[in-house]
């Protein structure tokens, strides 16, 4: 079977251009790997800048992108890619168990949280660090956490656990959260919560588990107590994949053109992992369409 | 009242940009012509391409949109922009009645449709010559009427005026409709549809009104009796406003960077008068999203 196009991550901007690819007559298959289907989305509390819908769950956006799946036919293939093969007008993408053949590629895998690469961080990864609340909260309960950041994540994150732990330490590198007022002030009316800003982590440290973190403020090292560290400290683009083939930038964003192309004719990239400036759903889905839209001129010879 | 960003237009990028600027705290006000807060989106029959909503008509969409302008703050003036002039730091938008200043403008004044420019066509505009299915419909029910074209916007016209119209003459240049199979078969099974491929309009008779067009089909001259004609041949950028101001490409459409800057810093232009190639839904929000976050970029001296 030849693919017209073979869809690497299913997030937003990879079903969206399953559907636009589909509603173009293309044959369509989505590989992603087990268990994310619907993508990172889900591990928003909430959404409220999707328009057209005011306010909804990062599950249940992701549920309704899954749902307007069902209106086009597509294959669907969990299975992580492990390599991909340059062929003269086709492409070889290479899973676990099987080898797809396709017309053209749109790579929409998306970003990674990144890490913070401190002493402790990788010992203690399942073992009290946590990079996502959504997934991982419930393991807190009544207990003590740290949070890192200072971005819209990291306050969810913090909204989140006030409710769930006993105490939240929020470690944040800059002098203020880069966030709404509404949201900072609900933040600093939380009882739980105690904020230290201008404030950089040093270690996470513990026997089996975590037990404690240093930080530094102002110059004064402080130690504290913790069950748990959530690092929420920005995200890195999955290029991997394809860093030997296509052309990446410095930040590892895959570079693509207006229609979504990268610089290898029948290759295109949407969504987190690429080289545009802002990372936000919307824009994701609409890469997704853009990119779909581009593969269907490459593959009737318009381009 | 200096605003951070002054957005001239209110469909799915003016929206977009309003949520998106009014969420980073910017001071927001939405300009737009009498009657087009919503924009264009309610001509669409029906959307089935907004990833997250698997169907929904083009009037409820834009009625979404507008619902979700209600969680934020803005001010807004119904009111057409008469003229643009720039200062120093900050823009002069003049309506009819007031002069607005503004930090940074968003441009999202989308598209309007084109016209042949044939004989009979401006003289019949209104008098039978009609642009908008939506708007229009009503107007022919159990008379006969031509569409011209043969897209989408051209099938859905054809679809819903073969359910209200006696007859339905289409009339589309190319050798067969750019639509998918499913649309193009259920047009076809239409018994009051007849389809004229390859044939171009060559003007628009009548007397008070439209009575009859003339077509030419393979070298051989044609004349129809109709009441109506819908034109649905695609759409032009509104960049009128600003094409002495910032760079324009030779489609009119405005040049816009990654983050939907114009060649003017403090400039930005967003959704279908944009150089980006597809003109969709989902990509003019984004857009919207993207501009906003590039001005605010640009007032917090970060860009």
């Amino acid at each position: 079977m030849l693919y017209d196009v073979i869809i690497i991550g299913a997030g937003p901007a990879g079903i969206t251009s399953a559907i636009y690819a589909a509603r173009k007559g293309m044959k369509v298959i989505i590989t992603c790997k087990e268990l994310e289907f619907g993508g990172k989305v889900i591990n928003n509390i909430l959404v409220k800048n999707y328009p057209g819908i005011k306010e909804i769950t990062g599950f249940d956006l992701a549920t309704r992108f899954k749902e307007h799946l069902k209106e086009i036919e597509f294959a669907l293939e969990e299975d992580e890619v492990k390599n991909i093969t340059v062929g003269k007008n086709t492409f070889n993408i290479k899973t676990s168990l099987k080898i797809l053949k396709g017309k053209t590629i749109i790579i929409a895998t998306g970003s990674e949280p990144k890490s913070l690469n401190i002493e402790g961080e990788e010992k203690y990864k399942n073992k009290g660090v946590s990079y996502c609340a959504t997934c991982d909260s419930s393991l807190f309960f009544n207990r003590v956490v740290a949070v890192i950041g200072g971005s819209y994540t990291a306050a969810y994150t913090i909204l989140q656990m006030s409710s769930i732990s006993r105490k939240v330490y929020a470690i944040n590198r800059f002098n203020k959260f880069e966030i709404d007022s509404n949201l900072l002030s609900k933040i600093h009316s939380l009882g739980s919560v105690k904020i230290f800003n201008n404030s950089d982590l040093l270690a996470i440290e513990g026997n089996d588990v975590v037990k404690k973190i240093r930080f530094i403020q102002n110059n004064i090292e402080r130690s504290i107590k913790v069950d748990g560290v959530f690092i929420n400290v920005g995200y890195t683009p999955q290029s991997d994949l394809v860093k030997n083939i296509v052309k990446i930038n410095e930040k590892s964003e895959i570079i693509v053109d207006s229609k979504n192309m990268t610089n290898v004719r029948g290759i295109f990239a949407a969504g987190d992992c690429t080289n545009s400036p802002y990372k936000q759903i919307i824009i994701a889905a609409a890469e997704g369409a853009n990119a779909a839209l581009g593969a269907f001129e490459y593959i009737s010879n318009l381009m």
